[in-house]
């Protein structure tokens, strides 16, 4: 990471969700990726604590499998701004366009949408600390599902293939989650050894229609909450 | 971190421990701190796939709460050195005294005995990566129980007045486990924020000694496998 930034990362064990901070050290301003609900205490003291100030609330995607920390987040940083990729209906105070550069003080992170687990999600790439935010479109080792909320595997297949795997070798990979306790890979690392996006197009297609994974136990509650900005919606 | 190492911090669920491996990019040697048994097969896939050779397994402690993977490393790495702090009974290889440098390529961890969570905890120092391996001497807004394994909570408090919080205050913190979620911290944070140790000893002692914690499940394995190295005694 960039030495004009404090970067921090930070994990819910129940969705095994990681959420990042990075914070400008000269503006003191905040940008966080994948804020949890009920994590938000933890993150807006620690915010506090290391003298930042939160300007933006990011998410990748709409998450299935927990409700997003970013309503919860406005009542500590009255004047943040929530953010999600524009290919999605859910409600944000902005949607960024593929190829978009959110800059928070000297920090700038450019969208890549990167649909495929789902339709909306997008990747966040810090160019300069050389970290790309890839949501659950590239895993450690793995990749997020494809059997529900638009996903679809050759969508997958070809978003990291163009847009993640493109990127120089030595950058590191920050995703949404990790099952196994990693915490970070890297773009050589998972072209080298992700056993399933080394794989050709179809064998990947194969792989992801044979995984035989339960239906997601929060998604009922949690893709309604998230399609609302992590407000309920009844 | 320095450009010079490769850097990761590994999770293990079940007992919340951190693992650490640093690896020198240049002779491809690396030592691993605070393994796992439960972790080892995760850990080794990881080395061979970053092109690591591990020549040490060192323990920040002799752990109550998890089994070390120090001996279940070695067959997968059949060179490698276990290394502890010399002031405890547990069998290892090697035996670093205070102020021994640990020299694994182009890595030097300072040794720094840090007793009080047990007599013979250590915590490791990369002074050119600016970072400290603290074990369960100073946890993030915390730090270990000192009611059993020859603690002390006095001894504790002397250990991190003057070996850890004597370090630059832009080091980074890196505990032997988190409970809530977080993964590194810095001298400067826990100097301002740890909510026990920037009391004053008298306060510090009162708060150990009325903590009410519950006999550690693992203990009654753990510490007779880990004075043998994570190798069975019986």
């Amino acid at each position: 990471m960039s030495d004009k930034v404090v970067f921090r990362q930070l994990f819910e064990k129940e969705s095994s969700t990681f959420t990042y901070i990075l914070g400008c050290k000269r503006t003191k301003q905040a940008i966080i990726i994948d804020p949890v609900d009920v994590t938000v205490e933890r993150d807006a003291k620690l915010l506090n604590e290391l003298g930042l100030k939160l300007a933006k609330a990011v998410n990748t995607h709409v998450h299935a499998d927990h409700v997003t920390g970013t309503h919860l987040l406005r009542s500590h940083f009255e004047e943040l701004k929530t953010g999600l990729g524009s290919a999605n209906v859910a409600k944000s105070d902005e949607k960024f366009e593929h190829s978009h550069k959110i800059e928070v003080g000297d920090i700038s992170l450019e969208v890549r949408h990167t649909p495929g687990h789902t339709n909306g999600c997008v990747t966040y790439v810090d160019h300069e600390g050389g970290a790309a935010f890839t949501g659950d479109t590239l895993l450690i080792r793995g990749c997020g599902r494809t059997d529900f909320q638009e996903g679809c595997s050759k969508t997958l297949y070809n978003s990291v293939q163009t847009q993640i795997f493109s990127l120089p070798e030595h950058f590191s990979i920050y995703p949404a989650h990790d099952y196994r306790g990693n915490t970070s890979s890297s773009v050589q690392e998972e072209k080298q050894f992700n056993p399933r996006l080394t794989k050709s197009e179809s064998e990947f297609v194969g792989i992801m229609e044979n995984l035989g994974l339960s239906y997601p136990k929060m998604i009922d509650k949690a893709l309604p909450w998230n399609l609302n900005c992590g407000v309920d919606p009844s």
